[in-house]
C-alpha cells in the first residue's frame, strides 16, 4: 500500500457525507482507513464534525484515533463525550494510552470514567499508572506484557500465556518472575516449545534480561534501547518486581520531543509550541527571551554610553560594535551547542579544563583567521593601520572568551544537575553580546593609548 | 541486568589483560559481554589493544562490535586488519552492516573482502545494498527478511520459512510475493497455523501492507514507521518486487542523525561534528558561518558610516545598534525555527500569506511590549522623549520585519525543494542584523527630521 495521503478532495467528500450524517457510507469509507490516518482527518475537521465520524466509527479504532489528534483538539472533543462514551473507548486502549487521556480530563470527570470502565482489572491497572511522574519509565510504560512463573510448568505456561497474549498487540518477549513477581529473567519461545511438557520454567529461561526502574529518566530509558537495539524493555519497581513493559513506538515519541525541546532552546523559545498554536501562547513562549535579549542590547548601549568621550575621534570603533557581537554570539552558540551534544551523547570525557583548552586553540585559529580579513577589509575601507589593529586584535579576544564562555557554562551546567540545553541560545549569545562589547573597547582603548 | 557502565576501574582491568595478551581470561571476563558494551570499551582502547581483543574474541560478536565503534576508531582498525580477517567479521553482520563496512574501505581493498566471503550469497547481497544511493530506503535496507511464494503450500511454506528464519535474527512480518518476486501482502502467523497443509498462500495472505520505494527518502520513511507504529517496512523497486526490509532500530539512527543536523545547522556548524574531533575538523565546521557573520558585521559598519554625519548630535543611536542588531536576529531564528519544525511535522498548511498574517500580528505584539520596556528606560536613561521614541519605534519596525523574514525564508526554500533548516541560525542572524540596523537609521532619522 502506497502512504496514505490526505488530500483536498478527499476532505471535501469526508466532510459532505459528515454534513449529509450519512453514517452508513461513512463506515464504509473507512473500512480500511488505518487509525492514524483517521487521526489526520479528525485534525481537519470542526468538533462537531469530529464528533459525529467518532460515535460512527467503532470505537476499537476511535480510542486510537483519539491517543493520535492533536491535543487542541481531543480536548474539545472529550468536553462533548459523556463519561460513559470516554471510558468505552479507553477500554479499547492499551493501558499507556488510556492512563496519558485520564491525565488530560478534570479530576472529577476523570473519577467517572474510570468507574464507567468495564474491565475492573482493566480500570485498576490504568490508576495504577496513573500514579507515576509522567516524565518517569513508570509514566511511560504500559502494563500489558507477557508474564510465566519460574514454578510452572511449560503446559501452565503455555496455557497462561495464550490468555494474556489477548491483551497485548506485540509480544516482544516472554518475562519471567518468581512468586513475589520478582523479574528473574526472560524465555525464549523456541527453548519453550523443545522442552517437554513438565519441564519447570526455571530450568529453561535466560537469566539475562535488560530492564530499567520506574523513577528512570525516559531520556536514558530510550539510550538504553537505542544502545542494545532494543524492542521493548521491562520496567520493575524498587523491589524489582515487575511492573510494566516500555515498547520501542513510545522511546521514538521520547527521542523526537527530546530533539524538538533541545532545538526550540537554541531558537529561544520557553516552552513546547507549534505553528498553528495561537498567537497568545506564541507570545507566551516567545516574549521571555526576547526580553533578556532587550535588557542584554540595553547592557550593551549603557557599556557603549560610558565610551561616548571618545565618539569623535574614533567613530569607527563603534561602528564594530555589531559585528563584535554577532561574532561573540556566533562562536558562543556553536561551541556550547557542540558541547551540549556531546552531554546528551555522553561523549564528553576527560576534565573541564582539558575542554577549555581545546576551546582556546580552536578559538586562537578562528580568530586569527577571521582578525586577518577584517584587518584588510577596515584597513581598505579607513586606512588607519592602528585602528584596524586594534579592532582585529579585540576581536580575537572576544572570541576567544566568546568560545570559553561558550564550553564551560554548559559544563558547568550539567556538573551542576541542570539540563545544560537552557544555556544554548539567547542566554549565551546575550551574556556574550555584553561581554564582547567590553572586552572590545577595553582593548582597543588600550591598543589606542586613549 | 543494570546497564553496564564503563568505569575507570574496568578499563584498567582490562588494558591490563590485553597488556598481559592473557587471551584466555579475556575471553571469560568479555563472556556475557554485549557487544554495544564491548565497543564502549574498544572506543577507549588504543589501535594495537582495540586489535588484539578483536582478535581474541569471537568474530560473532566483534562484526557487530565494528558497526557499533566509533568510525575514527574503525578505520585505524580496519587498516591493520587482512582482507581475510575482515571478510570474517563481516560474513557475521547483516547484510545492510556489511555494506556499510565495505563503502569505508578503500576500492581495492573493499573488492578482495568481497571476494573472501564464504557464502556466496551473502556476498552478491551485499554488492546489490551498494549500488544503492547511502540517502535512500535503499541504502538502509537489509536484505534478510521472510518472504513466502503465493503459490506455495502450507507445508512447502512452514519447510522454507525455517530455512530463510536461520539468517534473519528478528522475524516481525512474513512477506508473501508472486513468482515475479511481486510483494502482494503479508502472513499472519496465526493464520498460517490454524490453515490445512495443503491450502495455498494465496488463499489467507492478507493484501494489506505497507511499503516503501528503494528510492524513498529516509526522512519519509521515519515518518511512516513512526506514524502506522510498524517495527519493520518492505523496501520494493520500481517494479514493486521486494527487494529487501527496513527495521526500526535503523530508524531510530535516522530521526537521531536528522536532529543532530537541524540543531547543529541552526547553530552555524556547517558538518557533523563532535566534540571529541580534531581542531581542524571542528575549525573547517564552525569557520564559514562564522566569516558569513563577519561580512555582515562588515555590512552594518558601512551602513552605520554612510551615518556618520549624525553621530555627533545623537550618539545614542549608535549605542543601540547592538540591541537592534540582537533583537532582528532573536525574532528571526525564533519565527524561522517554528516554521522549520512545522514544515518536519507535516504540521505547516495553508497559504504563505496566511503564515506571514500570523507572524505580522505576532510580531506587532511583541514588538510593542519590548517597545515600550525600551521606552522606559531610555527614557530615564536620557531624558529626551523624541529620541526615545524614535528608538522604541524603529524597534517594532525591525522586530516586523525580522519576524516576516523568519518566516518567509523557510517557507520559500521548502517550495523551492531546499531543505528549510539551512536558512536557520546564522543565515537569518546575519541578514536580520544587516537589514536591521538598516530600517532602524532610516526610521529614526524620519522621526528625528535629519
Amino acid at each position: 500500500m502506497e502512504p496514505f495521503k490526505l488530500t483536498q478532495d478527499v476532505l471535501v467528500t469526508i466532510k459532505a457525507l459528515i454534513g449529509a450524517q450519512n453514517a452508513l457510507e461513512l463506515t464504509e469509507f473507512f473500512t480500511d482507513f488505518h487509525y492514524a490516518d483517521i487521526a489526520e482527518v479528525v485534525n481537519e475537521l470542526d468538533t462537531k464534525e469530529a464528533l459525529f465520524l467518532i460515535r460512527t466509527l467503532d470505537s476499537e479504532r476511535t480510542g486510537d484515533v483519539l491517543t493520535e489528534i492533536d491535543e487542541d483538539q481531543r480536548e474539545e472533543i472529550l468536553k462533548e463525550l459523556s463519561a460513559v462514551e470516554i471510558a468505552t473507548e479507553l477500554s479499547e486502549l492499551d493501558t499507556d494510552d488510556a492512563a496519558d487521556i485520564i491525565t488530560e480530563l478534570p479530576t472529577e470527570l476523570a473519577q467517572e470514567v474510570i468507574s464507567e470502565i468495564e474491565d475492573r482489572e482493566h480500570a485498576a491497572e490504568i490508576i495504577e499508572l496513573l500514579r507515576y511522574d509522567e516524565n518517569s519509565a513508570g509514566g511511560l510504560m504500559a502494563k500489558e506484557l507477557i508474564k510465566v512463573n519460574e514454578n510452572w510448568t511449560v503446559t501452565t505456561c503455555v496455557r497462561e500465556m495464550r490468555v494474556q497474549a489477548e491483551h497485548v498487540t506485540r509480544v516482544h518477549s516472554i518475562y519471567v518472575v518468581d512468586n513475589e513477581n520478582v523479574l528473574k529473567g526472560r524465555l525464549s519461545l523456541k527453548d519453550l516449545l523443545i522442552s517437554p511438557n513438565n519441564t519447570h520454567i526455571k530450568e529453561v529461561y535466560i537469566p539475562k534480561v535488560d530492564y530499567v526502574t520506574v523513577n528512570e529518566d525516559p531520556e536514558e530509558v530510550a539510550k538504553i534501547m537505542a544502545k542494545y537495539d532494543l524492542e521493548a524493555i521491562p520496567v520493575v519497581d524498587e523491589m524489582k518486581r515487575l511492573v510494566g513493559r516500555i515498547t520501542i513506538d513510545d522511546i521514538i515519541d521520547v527521542i523526537k520531543e527530546e530533539a524538538e525541546k533541545d532545538y526550540q532552546q537554541m531558537a529561544g523559545i520557553t516552552q513546547d509550541v507549534y505553528a498553528d498554536d495561537s498567537i497568545l501562547d506564541l507570545t507566551k513562549a516567545r516574549l521571555p527571551w526576547l526580553i533578556v535579549g532587550l535588557l542584554g542590547g540595553l547592557g550593551a548601549a549603557f557599556i557603549m554610553g560610558t565610551f561616548e568621550a571618545i565618539i569623535n575621534d574614533h567613530a569607527i570603533l563603534f561602528f564594530f560594535t555589531p559585528l563584535i557581537a554577532a561574532m561573540a554570539g556566533n562562536v558562543g552558540v556553536q561551541s556550547s551547542a557542540i558541547i551540549v551534544q556531546g552531554i546528551a551523547n555522553d561523549d564528553i570525557k576527560g576534565s573541564i579544563s582539558a575542554r577549555l583548552s581545546k576551546e582556546l586553540l580552536l578559538a586562537l585559529l578562528n580568530g586569527f583567521i577571521l582578525a586577518a580579513i577584517l584587518f584588510v577589509c577596515t584597513w581598505i575601507w579607513k586606512g588607519e593601520v592602528l585602528t584596524a589593529s586594534a579592532i582585529s586584535l579585540s576581536l580575537i579576544a572576544v572570541i576567544v572568551i566568546a568560545g570559553l564562555i561558550g564550553t564551560f557554562i554548559p559544563l558547568f551546567l550539567h556538573k551542576r544537575g541542570v539540563d545544560p540545553a537552557v544555556a544554548t541560545g539567547p542566554f549565551i549569545t546575550t551574556s556574550n553580546d555584553i561581554f564582547g562589547i567590553l572586552i572590545y573597547f577595553w582593548i582597543a582603548k588600550l591598543i589606542l593609548g586613549l
